[in-house]
């Protein structure tokens, strides 16, 4: 794995120990408002004079996806992509978005571009009734190409406290609901654009004539509010979390107690043809497939057995995918069973 | 101006076009909690469920300032560059910070300077009493050159609503209290790298040889927080500016109501050696000059006559440097007067 995406210019350890640093410089003080947030989807911070809420927030970029998008001349989902990632890594928290803000930095500003892109951030972020409270452009001639441009942003959303789900309430028994992916969202765009070649981008997708690769590739990332909200109406979230960087591998452990794994069972759910085809130009085995892409699965909620049923009766797409199981010395995690 | 800023590749007019554009998209829709921000500033949204107080947040970056520190391998005060631009900004409202969250970028991850960089984002954090709460790091092997980076940030805080300074009680009479700025802060640094070349930023800065012209450049940007907040403690202040891009020319305007005008007396406050020089080679002009730089002063607040001494004598450095008159037609908005 780690041999595959090197390839690719995408180093894993480099970023783990960054995040190692991360911890070190950090240590020195915390906020007493700063509240444990799970698995770091989020940071969440209890609302000064307010015994009650927390305020969630969430910063993140599209990553290499941008490229894509800048070099194809394809502005209209990147906000889409942006927004909607944003609200679904403080979705876990179960927090409600309050608003957005916008970093668009360009090497050249090229105000049409830059209203494509700003008019795709507005549409999400009205989608979920949430301002697009501010942003800046920044116009860095020197540091971006002249036509890249890289986005990123900033999501605040409000929760009760009571409500943020707590994984310590996950047990071997509860069963993982999944919520399709439509493609690759925004993770693991490095490996994807190192093996297709930007002359078969106009290609009919193998497994899915009805797009091009291109299409496949840029297909939007989606917003799962909807569907938790819709599904709490009949069933109590235990845990959730946002399938991004790490895939199931490593995004499912954020939702689980110590001494429980995940058993997920890969027949139970369809992998869009895109990973299908990654898969097999770049020859990932299971766990590089799992760490890499989220392979179908952008969502997931842990809930007692008895609720696997309602959930998928609630909300169309919504599946039982996969169990919690006690794990056992030498266990992995997350394992796949078909 | 356009002319001498577009020659080092930024294009003001094509700035103003997308901001235009920007108001044409996000027309169709806004949330009912968002509040009127003064001069575009930061963002204000009032908070569900409290009558009394609204949350206010900003998104900045470093500008090209960030190619400075990254070609010369200073690490430090990028993240005091980023925090304390970002503090002043919603300062203005009068918000008290609760929260910050960095957005990293880079062609190639490297866990050191990644690390130095969020030591400083958690240090100047700290100063504030604020929460580093979260942050991406991002790495772009395709979009960034292997060493560059960019670091952007978003700041929310709170404010009481009806202690937000309305600019409608500024009236001709009251004066301007100046804050000194050290250096170029964020701005002008596309300009500023124009000028020099890389072969000078180890010589003496022309007119204060104690340091070189790149220490000149590097500069921290200051956090205004403490001046403010001491001086009101003797003095109402009736609005403020923070002088970022567009300078005293373009954000001082933001402060002042229809029909005000602003007179400032440059011979009140002292410019620093390094806008001398930079002045001096892109043979600027004054309108030029105080458009693209702070030229010494970093934040403005309007007060009433008989406070202008108050302010002077509550804060060391703070100092009259105009005054508020009715505008003529046809009247500069803000004019310079010896």
């Amino acid at each position: 794995m780690s041999d595959a995406y090197a390839r690719a210019g995408v180093d894993i350890s480099a970023g783990n120990a960054a995040v190692s640093k991360y911890r070190d410089v950090t240590a020195d003080w915390r906020h007493p408002n700063q509240l444990g947030a799970i698995g770091g989807f989020s940071g969440l911070f209890a609302l000064p004079e307010d015994d009650k809420r927390a305020l969630v927030a969430s910063t993140d970029g599209v990553g290499t996806k941008i490229l894509l998008a800048a070099r194809s001349k394809r502005y209209s989902s990147v906000g889409a992509d942006l927004v909607n990632h944003c609200v679904n890594d403080i979705l876990v928290t179960n927090a409600t978005p309050l608003f957005f803000l916008d970093y668009l930095a360009v090497g050249k500003l090229d105000p049409e571009v830059a209203g494509a892109l700003v008019a795709g951030v507005q549409s999400a972020c009205r989608a979920h009734m949430m301002a697009l409270l501010g942003g800046e452009t920044a116009e860095m001639p020197g540091l971006y190409a002249q036509d890249d441009f890289d986005l990123a942003g900033t999501i605040v959303g409000i929760v009760d406290r009571d409500q943020v789900p707590d994984p310590a309430n996950v047990q071997p028994g509860d069963v993982i609901v999944g919520l399709p992916a439509i493609g690759l969202h925004t993770n693991g765009y490095s490996l994807a654009r190192a093996v297709f070649t930007e002359a078969e981008y106009a290609l009919p997708l193998p497994g899915d004539a009805t797009r091009t690769i291109l299409d496949a590739l840029l297909e939007s990332h989606p917003s799962y509010l909807h569907a938790v909200r819709t599904i709490q109406k009949t069933v109590a979230i235990k845990a959730m979390a946002h399938i991004t960087g790490g895939g199931l591998l490593e995004n499912v452990p954020r939702t689980l107690p110590e001494g429980a794994a995940a058993i997920f069972d890969p027949s139970t759910w369809s992998v869009p043809a895109i990973f299908t085809e990654i898969v097999k130009r770049a020859k990932l085995n299971e766990h590089e497939q799992y760490r890499t892409f989220n392979m179908g699965v952008g969502y997931t909620m842990i809930v007692s057995p008895e609720d696997g049923a309602r959930a998928e009766a609630a909300f169309s797409g919504a599946k039982v995918i996969g169990r919690v199981v006690a794990r056992e010395a030498g266990d992995e995690i997350v394992r796949f069973e078909r």
